[in-house]
């Protein structure tokens, strides 16, 4: 059995420029990096005449150690409409680099259903995170040069809520005190480093149509509080412009292509808890300029992934999905219906039967945004035909079609079934998109709607000092913007061990954070890491290039 | 008058594949990164036949406020070869991020003697800096998570002597306390952050002559001692591997263009004081592959910069400079002589008289190195024929060429003196090049040879700490690399005060830092300071970006 890396090392990739012209494009709208690798000129959007293509996204149910694939269902899908004659482009996030080195990271598929070139997308790729990096920072320097020169806007240095960054698993870097070794230094303070993706600078890439729009959420980012407790913006310290000049190349997408050339744009990849985890608007959009059949994913299961991909990413783009794609496996289910992970290669009818309640609730809650539903079970050699018949049937009482895949053994071969299911369905049941909220509501009464909607929860508690974060932001006149919950992303609850689909609980709101910049409240359900750490032997000590340039270890 | 990004985006630039065909390059020795930028394969400097061409060393007197315009005549000069004729092609350090949004960064050159496309250059260009502080910090964070994770190394925490980077100027990051927050965020301790060109990593990519090089001169680097004051290696980290595999475009030259489309290789760009402040030795080696003439600079004056070119980086590389060209102004030599800032716009021969030594003391130290010199005089509005008639007549009387040159205002035109005097003296006075010692010697020695016979001085006082130092490397084995002197650039003595050429001066050693990696003894005969902050008012509140794409306010 070859490993991801090897069988991504023997890929026969076409040049870039090749990829592209398969979607209409000139080398004249791309800019190279290297011969598999290219950005996408912004123009395209406006140049092409094209009727956008349908927009299908990629989901799952709650995750489970047993591993559902959604990442590799999307690629697969793809590769697999293109294998039938159609024009699909996939819509990906970009991985982070600091995870690389952890246990293993990485977004670039599996098996037969990978992107490539897979180590240049897991390692700098086109420089978008560095560039992220260098912009965030450049805003953290800012504010403390601006209180070391005078502080003329009167920043209160213990309210500073924008935090500096790298994109690196380095637990050291959490929580610490900068600004010693006396006057020349500037002035002491805490601070700490969250990890790139988790940084605002990241989401507004991500949420944003064009460079100006850009620019201008960069400028909204609150970064501050100051002496009287009024708030200081991104703008008021006046580096906005620099900031989005260090993201000039950073926002045009990027182009690659699958194992079997299928083109893939990457772009973009925010935190699916404090921020919103999809890619970028400029990359879907541009996959749908592109192709006639966009295929996207959203992190972490529908209720955080699909919920904010349609109530945030696509609010924000003008976006209207055709279809949704729910993954899921029959283990995945079992384990939902409590079976233990060593015991899920047993046949276990009646544990499905229990679990399956999970991808029951996501197919509703799909269901109440008006996209039609298809389920994807990725197959696995120890499911049984007892249990497959099971999911059968469970889908067609919820009258959606359901495709077992085997993209990750097959590549499009094994996904070809579920494309033509995703077309039939698209064919014949029409998206009715609309959005679960207004987001000129109440902040409390949005989240409650989510919570009751989405989640199956009784209520929502607040702490205290939720209450009075909620109160200070609606005081400011920010509130009007979308909700973005970070919640344990293992249960449609706020209690990962509430497994298959919880009732009678209520969701514990512990700290809401305004986002301006971004466009989001986030909403934190728990304690929330935004930098890991490396574990005790880091993949990092098995990775190495040899002398011709081979790179071993990285996955 | 035009400004510097003015003239940049006049420009009529050439697609990098054209420049590149001009020294016998295809299509496949590059990695295209957009149009007008491309990463050279090393693979060049095995495949191509050609014999290396001619190396020449463009360095400065003592830099003053005056202003000499070293890169300048460094991108000139290259201009004006090519424009009689002569395939020439230019090795430059590539700028760092941080400093641009200072007072006024960037080291592309100025006026009409420019390399191109200047704002890449200038901001994150081919990714080189963050990929030199993705390696720095992966280092750094293994450090902190092996103590975290038990420190089976024993590694003592008061002892870490390797930084983390960020290429930025952030003054509030030099003195810092990391591991804050309780046992999951690892152990308190003192930390700072340097810039990315002060990284040792920086300085090993600018010394390693191929890919496995580095990544043993990686594994070498000193980061630690352990509790018993035992010396701790990264490579007793295991990520050497890691590290090399994330330098792997990185350690590849970088190729842009001048205004008028003379091959330019921009790559690495160390620090002139902690480390040898020169571009790497693959790129000088790849553009004497490629062309007949080879133009290079090293930072700060001739004193500083060409000492260490000669004996660190000639050293390492193999390198035979053909000649040197010492940049000089009038006014610059009449501030030697004592003339203040404001006056330098009168006629004073008296003054350069006496100033004149400056140029003198750097002539005779290149002739210990048995490099024939001209001498270029950068041209201002403001030099008289007499002052003229005088730089001329002390040429004369010292056996060098001399050449007025005018490429700030000229471009190619204003060089083709100096070209032709370089050419001839290369023809005429064979370089027979040597180093200044032997790096066998005892480390005492070595600096002594230094100060004694480059900056004149009379001996070497070293503090109680420096010996302690020096006898601690000493005790390892690990003291038989080159001196790396941290001096100011001001003076040829340590005190920036002293122009002209001073005597009776000796010189003070407060530190002494062993770079085992880069392969040198930094020497500090005072504070350096290694992370910049920003000013007042910082460069990046003028920067912006239009919508369509045009960036304002970068220099």
């Amino acid at each position: 059995m070859k490993s991801d890396i090897e069988i991504a090392q023997d890929a026969k990739m076409l040049p870039i420029v090749e990829v592209a012209k398969k979607v209409g494009l000139t080398e004249d709208d791309l800019e190279l990096y290297g011969k598999y690798k290219a950005k996408l000129s912004l123009d395209i959007l406006e140049k092409r005449g094209k009727e956008n293509g349908k927009l299908i996204l990629v989901t799952a149910i709650n995750p489970t150690p047993a591993g559902e694939g959604k990442s590799t269902v999307t690629i697969g899908l793809g590769q697999a409409l293109c294998s039938i004659g159609k024009n699909a482009v996939i819509a990906l996030r970009e991985p982070s680099l600091g995870p690389v080195f952890g246990v293993k990271g990485g977004a670039a598929g599996g098996g037969y259903a990978q992107v490539v070139p897979m180590e240049d997308i897991n390692l700098h790729f086109t420089g978008d995170m560095h560039a992220i990096t260098a912009t965030n920072n450049l805003l953290s320097a800012a504010i403390d040069n601006h209180i070391h020169q005078g502080n003329d806007l009167r920043i209160d240095s213990r309210r500073i809520v924008f935090k500096r960054v790298l994109d690196m698993n380095d637990r050291a870097l959490r929580s610490i005190v900068v600004g010693m070794g006396g006057k020349a230094n500037g002035f002491l303070r805490e601070d700490g480093f969250t990890i790139t993706v988790a940084s605002e600078i990241m989401a507004i890439l991500c949420l944003s149509n064009n460079l100006m729009e850009l620019k201008e959420r960069f400028g909204k980012i609150l970064v501050a509080y100051d002496l009287d407790g009024k708030p200081v913006y991104c703008k008021d310290l006046k580096v906005e412009g620099a900031m989005a000049m260090l993201m000039k190349d950073a926002i045009k997408p990027n182009l690659v292509q699958t194992l079997d050339n299928t083109p893939a744009i990457i772009h973009g990849g925010p935190f699916a808890n404090i921020a919103h985890g999809c890619n970028s608007i400029l990359a879907t959009k541009m996959a749908m300029k592109l192709g006639d059949y966009t295929i996207t994913e959203a992190g972490f299961g529908a209720d955080l992934g699909a919920e904010k991909f349609f109530d945030i990413k696509c609010r924000y783009g003008g976006l209207k999905p055709d279809c949704v794609v729910i993954v899921a496996t029959i283990r995945a289910l079992k384990h939902h219906g409590g079976v233990a992970k060593d015991k899920l290669n047993e046949e276990n009818v009646e544990a499905l039967s229990r679990g399956v309640v999970n991808l029951e609730k996501q197919i509703e809650n799909i269901q109440k945004f008006k996209v039609p539903v298809v389920v994807a079970i990725n197959k696995f050699i120890s499911d049984t035909d007892a249990e497959v018949e099971f999911i059968k049937d469970f889908c067609k009482s919820k009258g959606v079609e359901v495709s077992l895949t085997e993209v990750w053994g097959k590549g499009a071969e094994g996904g070809v079934d579920l494309a033509e299911k995703v077309i039939s369905t698209m064919d014949t049941k029409p998206s009715k998109f609309e959005v679960l909220y207004e987001a000129e509501k109440g902040i409390a009464e949005k989240i409650e709607t989510i919570a009751k909607e989405i989640y199956g929860a009784d209520g929502v508690d607040f702490t205290d000092s939720a209450r009075k974060q909620i109160l200070e932001i609606e005081k400011l006149g920010l509130y009007q913007v979308p909700i973005c919950v970070a919640k344990t992303q293992n249960s449609l609850s706020d209690n990962p061990k509430l497994l298959g689909r919880p009732t009678g609980f209520r969701v514990s709101v512990k700290e809401v954070k305004l986002s301006n910049g971004a466009g989001f409240i986030v909403v934190l359900t728990g304690t929330i890491m935004t930098m890991p750490g490396l574990p005790k032997v880091p993949a990092a000590n098995k990775m190495d290039i040899l002398e011709d340039g081979k790179i071993i270890g990285l996955f």
